[in-house]
């Protein structure tokens, strides 16, 4: 038998109002919080206004940090922890998608590492402490409230990818209201991202029993979302707390057995070609199902509501869109994502069939034959 | 809806030499470790001599306190620590069922208040941070690897029942294996156990959607475990795996919700007449289904592989036998165990259906009503 872990030390409350009904909870981390969101969304959804009256109840300070950008860079890391260190900060809550979360992990390590530079942020097996650090999704894709990963856009070599500190929140607070005055772009994108990583985490060498459990029970929430996603019904509260739901176990899932294949070829195309995260890893995602063994697919495919890998993948262009890019930029890219993923022996490896290049150009061309055909 | 919470901070690692294998997370621990078993089996299942040497293999000392009854006392739990802090053990190790499990908590605690007296044990709101604490299963039913709960008989009051304190280990270590030499009756006993957590839990006034998930998983994991528990199957190394999985998943449903009826009412049929644990329990599992919404309790009688709750009783008559106690010893402690119940409204409150007295009769004395028909 392989080896089987479970290790998820977050606490996490997940109710209407959440934010306020745990105000309590985020005043015991500390003195002043910096609130680390994107530029308009956290103030739209209304968690900006929950997190300053939850803080305000208990006499908590805080300063705002709204500048971190999609797939955010080191660079921001640092300014924010700049900012946070000079506003006496001693603890982080990140709130709004997957960026202003991961941000939020990465300045509470710098916050905590304030002598330390930038590079510390890429230094392995260095200490990963950090101050207490909150996060709250107005997203239902990344599960990064439940992951110990924070991805990062490295601007000086022109990469994304988790920096190899492991840092889990001590606390994520999950509302399905912030979900309601997304826009069906965002929820679609999103939440197949959570399929993703609910699919790549039980299609994974690292994957073990327990952590497919966990993946199982995931693509279990999500089937009940997929009505909402088609726009065949309209969301209501209690679908938002599902969809929430699904995330969270995603996140669960991949702290587990991390991500696979289709993770390892978005990220160009994030990157070059900004397609938004959960769109361009699921662009890769049904030739990912199509090389793996056919029981253990329809498996997953049946649980998540598809009959065929064929049918999720038209369920994904509808819900998501083609990528509307031209031949002559959108095939170097993929091309060379190719050569970079094959080359990585530690990204093929990830998955549980033997994965040489051929194997994944297969992977990598599925979508764009589909397109084609 | 009702809040849902996640709150699991143990490292948990299960493979075959799972304790051979993790003797380098042992050695982390400390210096010298309070081995804490029960009088015969760890010896005998073989994980006392690979505790031996995964800390011999690192030159971190131990001592062995090899003398916790079934239903330990605080006054074991003194003698312990007396003895632990005599050996300047630092960590603590337990391994057996759920009895050394819970004592190893407790001694880790007293390790911790070496100053403190029997007292600390019971008091409320106090400091509950221990001394490093590990847990090894041998049998397959409390789950208290992955559960705060320590549960010890109070030899003063003549009571047996959780103590305040809140106490998750830093360390699980399961390998099935453990269970190969375990007779049937303790498989039985112990699987009949996890099997009620499971039911407890899901139907539970604190049960969330997660939790819910969390059981309906180990519901899963339990019926494949049934034929082996029937004697229909031969049990295999997956087997003792499987059973061992759906007792953690039973732990860790009730680290979220606790027990309910079933468990209270069960008490004082293992202090008073010394029925097994998991057979007193699910002596009145049936008739805390039967007063349950239908709805809900074919859900989980049918997940976890029975038609209705009657085929539920009639499998555990099979596998754990009738109490065989006459009816002059028998009825007393029942009569009484209601009143008990009845007259606590926090035990009643965890049912998910209003328990007036009325209705813990109906269901402490199903069972009886059923070997009478």
């Amino acid at each position: 038998m392989k080896e089987d872990r479970f290790y998820m030390p977050v606490r996490v409350f997940s109710c209407r109002e959440v934010v306020r009904s745990h105000a309590k909870d985020l005043a015991k981390l500390g003195k002043k919080a910096l609130i680390v969101t994107g530029r308009h969304s956290a103030k739209a959804c209304g968690v900006y206004d929950d997190i300053c009256a939850a803080l305000d109840e208990y006499g908590i300070g805080h300063a705002l940090f709204d500048g971190v950008e999609e797939n955010p860079s080191a660079a921001t890391v640092m300014k924010a922890r700049d900012f946070g260190v000079q506003e006496k900060a001693d603890f982080v809550i990140g709130a709004g998608g997957g960026s202003p979360m991961d941000a939020a992990k990465a300045i509470a390590l710098m916050i905590r590492h304030a002598s330390e530079g930038r590079d510390y942020l890429y230094t392995k097996d260095a200490d990963s402490s950090t101050v207490p650090v909150v996060c709250i999704p107005t997203t239902c894709g990344t599960g990064s409230e439940v992951t110990a990963v924070s991805v990062l856009t490295n601007e000086v070599k022109h990469t994304k990818g988790s920096i190899p500190h492991k840092i889990f929140p001590d606390l994520a607070l999950i509302d399905g209201k912030y979900l309601a005055g997304a826009s069906g772009q965002v929820l679609c994108n999103t939440a197949f991202d959570a399929l993703a990583h609910l699919y790549e985490s039980w299609l994974n060498a690292d994957a073990g029993p327990i952590s497919r459990l966990i993946a199982e029970d995931g693509l279990r929430e999500w089937k009940k979302c997929l009505p909402v996603l088609k726009k065949e019904k309209q969301p209501d509260p209690d679908d938002y707390d599902t969809l929430m739901r699904a995330a969270m176990l995603g996140g669960m899932a991949i702290a587990h057995t991390g991500t696979s294949i289709p993770h390892a070829l978005s990220y160009a195309l994030t990157y070059h070609l900004h397609v938004a995260h959960g769109k361009a890893v699921c662009y890769f995602l049904a030739g990912y199902l199509k090389e793996a063994d056919q029981q253990d697919a329809s498996r997953i495919l049946e649980l998540s509501g598809f009959s065929s890998a064929e049918e999720f993948h038209t369920a994904y262009r509808l819900c998501c869109h083609d990528l509307e890019i031209e031949d002559d930029q959108l095939l170097p890219v993929i091309e060379q994502s190719c050569k970079d993923v094959s080359s990585n022996p530690a990204r093929c490896a990830k998955a549980p069939y033997p994965c040489d290049e051929d194997t994944i150009r297969r992977i990598a061309f599925y979508a764009r034959k589909q397109e084609g055909s």
